[in-house]
């Protein structure tokens, strides 16, 4: 499976798909709209440089509608801002997600009660990102992982401790969670630090890292860290 | 100060008081009632063995009632079920608590919708347990920290991984997470490996680490394990 659809077009949909690249996959990137997002000169929301300008020096990934990525792709990757994700799948359309591996990395983030931000209510504690995506789009096979960690992590471990620390995976499907670890794999990631936590309900967990993560984070003003499980 | 108060009789209290004797402290564990705590053979919610078992062989350590273990401690320990802590704290008294050290190691879990429990809805996300203790008793000193392990490491980090994890506090009072970092100093943990996160409302970040720890758990099947920060 060479060809990766990437639902979102922030920084980490292009840590992502820089990386995937140079890996040798097909990217596709997909946007609310090609024109609009080609055109904007507006800093994201944490002040990123707008994405033309990443995208510039980045002309080997293909830039389409959420659902033209979504149709492109083997493997579908939700980027998207936690909070709007189930939006922007419906938008990449069912019919484009359906029998394919739908790896969420997303975290859904609430920014509206101040910060640092809180989880959506209704996608937190008794629910979480993954199960809602699972839910809405039930014959997509959503495999959660990587959402704990700042993005530069995700698809380089080996920058800090020798890649010696965890990522958590969940999901319903087991082969779909062998391909995503195989993919995991290629980023650097050891099978011995990649922890299986079961169905994706256990989505509820690795999202609910979040809160402390961004404490962590302010405590250290450090984002280049991860936890890691000592027994 | 070497007197110290225990509010709670379960096995996270009793870990903390064999400790805390072993350690030369004056220990009072206070509970809602101690005729009835002496004479019940019930076994708790996990399983274990009635507190009278432990307190046959543990006679130097003191019972009394919340208030009375309250009045008692210099510090005071809160190791009740998270969702009923804010009752026995009640119970404990305020006139008791205020002016001292509260050390806040519960967590509210919500047993109530299935297991794993989530967390107590009113005291997670944009609130939690220690922000709640420490606004219903304005004048204690809450500091919160070693809920995010098994008991058995609160006391005895050096138990796994030569001690090299990570322990995190809060607290609005830096003299009183001083104090606590002390005891904590005693029970092994080195300062290296206790993260100060800020103020109290960074227990909403503390507690939503048990979703993820009780799901590492079940996976595992193994509680001896923490986290550690790699950076």
């Amino acid at each position: 499976m060479k060809k990766i659809a990437i639902i979102g077009t922030g920084t980490v949909g292009q840590t992502f798909a820089s990386k995937l690249i140079t890996l040798g996959y097909d990217v596709m990137m997909g946007t609310r709209n090609v024109s609009e997002k080609l055109a904007s000169a507006a800093k994201d929301g944490y002040g990123n440089p707008p994405f033309n300008e990443w995208y510039a020096q980045n002309k080997n990934v293909k830039l389409g509608t959420f659902a033209e990525a979504a149709a492109f792709g083997e493997i579908v990757l939700n980027v998207t801002q936690g909070a709007n994700s189930i939006n922007a799948l419906k938008l990449a359309d069912a019919k484009n997600l359906n029998g394919k591996i739908l790896m969420d990395v997303a975290n859904p983030l609430d920014f509206t009660k101040g910060m640092p931000p809180c989880l959506v209510p209704e996608l937190s504690n008794t629910n979480s990102l993954g199960e809602e995506i699972q839910k809405t789009f039930p014959q997509a096979k959503v495999v959660k992982t990587l959402n704990t960690m700042w993005c530069g992590l995700m698809v380089n471990p080996n920058m800090i401790g020798g890649g010696n620390h965890t990522a958590f995976i969940c999901g319903n499907d087991a082969d779909a969670k062998a391909k995503v670890k195989s993919l995991m794999n290629e980023f650097g990631w050891k099978n011995e630090n990649i922890l299986d936590l079961g169905d994706i309900s256990s989505a509820r967990g690795t999202e609910a890292v979040l809160p402390v993560w961004l404490r962590i984070w302010g405590a250290t003003q450090n984002g280049a860290f991860n936890f890691k499980i000592v027994s």
